[in-house]
């Protein structure tokens, strides 16, 4: 059984920024050297989240503003009483998942032919981090 | 270490449809000889979900309603602009997820007495997959 | 390749509570003697939840109120005809999600510096289970 770790290091221009991460999770599954398995991809910061869907900027801005309509910016949020103005980013990486599961085959993502991998920033500008855990043989 | 890879196909009657597919994931489950370990369950396109809920009629169809509120279909979305016409099917199988990882407990799936596994499709009427990785001993 | 299986049991005092299990989830991880692997954490009832996210007060309060605000108790849900009167439960813990697959490196939790495991109860003062299931080396 092999077990490798790796993290991925984010530090978005923008607040809000989705950055597809595909390869570089494919690069550490094939460092790996694991031919079957999984590899999970979780976000480390609990402002940000991990998706997969389509790489299409016009969805992608879909997505964006969808998710400022379900969970908005700028609300009396209670959480805003610490001292932070983030809760929306705290709802929209919920809805979006903060992590996901991939199938490893034949030494590859064993994924369908639309599905990309996208780390989700809501609240960057600042360093992040998501971890990336291959397991299997 | 055993790891133990198989597919559901699907091409629903409908476009929108929920399939219960319990009984298939425990069948690939007992094939792959794992007594202790996981299984994941993978929506291999990106407009369709994998959830664990209830077996109810009529939940199902109170998840259908909701999710039309939440993301419908038909508003003047981006990813419209490409020729899709599928944009509420990328956000409604985001609502409900496009994976679960099972518990595989003494040679069966460990879930509560109500779980039930559902694909839920939302831009049927076309070949789909789910993949099932099952790693354990 | 070792496999530990553990289950947390809940009985909480109001019918929606969110309760934090991050040290009970590390003590599972501790005793299974896994340094290098994941640990599935999952709701085994439909109408509860498990998600990472900030321990703050304020914060948890926001999620209660935007739940209700996405998923209403109350309505004249479908689900109900059956005698049920929870149906706004299975909708609420589909947002927060209902499992979440833990790193764990050097033999602990490999979480970043805010992140905290919640069980979110929807439908509670009653037995409930989460299973924990660690697999690693």
């Amino acid at each position: 059984m092999l077990v490798h770790t790796d993290y991925l290091l984010f530090n978005t221009r923008k607040k809000q920024e989705f950055v597809r991460i595909t390869d570089e999770v494919a690069a550490i599954v094939k460092a790996s050297g694991v031919a079957d398995g999984i590899a999970l991809v979780s976000a480390m910061h609990i402002t940000s989240g991990v998706y997969v869907n389509d790489w299409e900027e016009g969805l992608i801005h879909d997505f964006q503003v969808w998710l400022e309509q379900l969970a908005p910016a700028g609300l009396a949020y209670k959480h805003h009483q610490t001292g932070e103005d983030n809760a929306d980013a705290h709802l929209k990486r919920t809805i979006m998942g903060h992590q996901v599961v991939l199938p490893i085959t034949r030494g590859a993502l064993d994924l369908g032919p639309w599905e990309q991998v996208f780390y989700a920033e809501f609240d960057g500008q600042r360093k992040k981090r998501v971890v990336v855990k291959v397991m299997g043989q």
